[in-house]
């Protein structure tokens, strides 16, 4: 019989996808350029060309034997070399080809280092707000997601809740910075602070808790800043990353997990990963995507737009008296509602073409997300749209 | 804490692994070309000329943005159509593009598609010889693999062991043909059979029970036949299909599941599989990957090898004497060893640098694999090896 479990969830289609299928159809009947459509976190610009060059130079040049063979499980070796140099270099880490594994993007990194790191009945804290997804990619290995309240003030953390939150069962804590939805990045004292306390946890119940730190939009950072590296703070830190952002691949499922080697079991765990992928389904990510972001590394599309946008909107919103914690990085800003009730909110602003996200979902109800992945342009026209959506529905907020 | 389940997965090294690794290094020793290196199944020519072109086409003339960007779960809807053309002109079915979900090759295919029909307790029959992989498709969903024994006369199906294998947790069925690592293929009066007693055990525990039917050697048969499609022998069929082998691209992660529109909740599947996808962190297969082979659908590589190399080994080995039945397809042999011990028999085969595997671990005790998807030159060298090892260690079983 089909699974009833598998089935039921058909019913569950996301607000997002709703909101984007709602943007198209609004957009066949008014013009999709008159449709300001937040909605979806699809990179908005292009693959770098270097991406493209690269990827026809090995189809022309290589071996195509070895270029689309069967790679390692772990990932192709040379890939796995090259990807611990750069990130030795970067972040003055001692990472060998043994502590990577090459992933089918963040959502195959993650899936595989939380079944590497926790067992069936474990808890893995993450922290409001957060992605979705998390849900499913950590109650389905059959461990428990556990969620901490936000720190609203600075989309941080709140570390009294995050300490009330362990028990013996904790495994594992989950943290993404910059963060979709919040565009919060942590910085080096809330790194400080969370290794600290999960350092004393370990001790407190004598068996590691590892850090799964997700991190695909590690380099979309602004006012020139670096995202701190998470796994410096932290020995027991498995990185985890995604091409989909930087370069602007999200189809072709690109990523890695890299075990810090000062993590207990560290020359095990990019093995044991492979192991994990037998019952996935995964073997490895496709063999040519690993050759070309490996031979691509520190190239990435042009992420500025990205930013532009974000001082354009966080201007303009925190004008019309919007409540907003100023992102640090992503393509996300995640702004107070204007009403306690933010899905009513959100379906006011569809009425001004505004495609907003409640952030309910992501664990922020009274807030809404915005995926500012767009064109400039579109954005610069969506203000008007908002100042006429906010002075009509809100008349008295506005200054 | 690691985990300890996968840990322990780590101590078990394939016998095949091992092997492969045993010639690599010999291979240095004495010169790769005389190393008779049939332990590994990847494919021995290169990728069609005109997968390369496709690839490089849409490389320079797509709009980098739709070719690089996230596909639908399911796939992309172009490509799922193309597919569902394709495969109801070639096999008279009815698919639509609903019916279609693409993978990241046959192991993604039937991790997907197992879970899809199953739930944790049921049981999945499938039929010595079999490829051990299955083990951890099936048993990692919660379900249980159970193996029925072969049928050595012709590695067609043992329908009493079979029909004895049925219990009311029986969920699906699990088939390979043309079969690794025997080369059989199932004749249409097997597939005949099979499904009939199916139904019968679908009427006796008032359930559906699914055929599970993996395919990635269905191009590649012999004799100028082709291969039954078992999809329309039996309507609730999941069709799991790789590129891997016909297209020569193992390490690019790309294949389906197609539904049979006959089956029971025909329309939800490959919704349900895109559900599934979302707790194994596959998303989809890589984009590129995905318009290529439905923009070469048709193509194969020069796959004639295979058959080359197998009447040679065939004429050869029957010749020295040993039992074989003769391969339909794939790229693999199964004799039957010269002593009962097949561990033993391929130990005295390796000191003749022959790299056979004992069928042990594929649920054929007393037989040895031979993956014969090598040179064809290397293949006839080592008919002279096998020559000298046959005499030398079984001289009394020549004529």
């Amino acid at each position: 019989m089909v699974s009833e479990d598998y089935k039921a969830m058909l019913q569950g289609k996301s607000i997002i996808r709703q909101l984007a299928e709602y943007a198209t159809a609004r957009g066949a009947e008014i013009g999709y350029e008159n449709v300001f459509d937040y909605s979806l976190g699809n990179p908005g610009v292009p693959a770098p060309q270097a991406f493209t060059d690269e990827m026809i130079r090995l189809l022309k040049e290589e071996d195509p034997m070895k270029l689309h063979g069967y790679s390692q499980s772990q990932g192709i070796p040379e890939v796995r070399q090259k990807h611990a140099d750069y990130l030795n270099k970067r972040f003055g880490m001692n990472y060998t080809a043994e502590h990577l594994f090459m992933t089918t993007g963040a959502a195959g990194a993650v899936a595989h280092a939380a079944r590497a790191v926790t067992k069936p009945g474990d808890e893995v804290i993450t922290f409001a707000p957060f992605f979705p997804e998390y849900i499913q990619y950590i109650n389905r290995t059959g461990a428990k997601l556990k969620i901490v309240q936000a720190d609203t003030e600075n989309f941080q953390i709140d570390f009294d809740a995050f300490r009330s939150a362990f028990t013996d069962k904790t495994a594992a804590v989950l943290i993404n910075t910059p963060n979709n939805p919040s565009g919060a990045m942590y910085s080096e004292e809330t790194l400080k602070t969370l290794s600290g306390i999960m350092r004393k946890m370990q001790d407190k119940y004598d068996h590691e808790i590892f850090l799964l730190s997700d991190e695909p939009y590690r380099e979309i950072v602004f006012d020139g800043k670096t995202c701190p590296y998470p796994a410096k703070f932290y020995e027991n830190t498995l990185t985890c990353y995604s091409y989909s952002k930087s370069l602007s691949v999200p189809g072709e499922r690109i990523g890695y997990v890299a075990i810090n080697p000062e993590a207990k079991d560290a020359d095990l765990i990019s093995a044991m990963c492979a192991q994990i992928s037998r019952g996935l389904g995964h073997n490895c990510p496709p063999s040519i995507i690993q050759l070309a972001v490996a031979n691509t590394l520190g190239v990435t599309s042009d992420i500025s737009v990205y930013e532009t946008n974000m001082n354009t909107l966080y201007d303009e919103l925190t004008g019309l008296g919007f409540k907003i914690v100023r992102p640090g990085g992503t393509f996300y800003i995640m702004p107070k509602a204007l009403e306690d009730d933010s899905v009513s909110f959100c379906n006011k602003a569809k009425e001004h073409d505004l495609i907003l996200v409640p952030a309910d979902g992501f664990g922020a109800p009274g807030y809404f997300r915005m995926a500012y992945c767009i064109e400039t342009e579109k954005v610069n026209r969506s203000l008007e749209a908002f100042r006429r959506f906010v002075n009509e529905c809100y008349p008295g907020r506005r200054d």
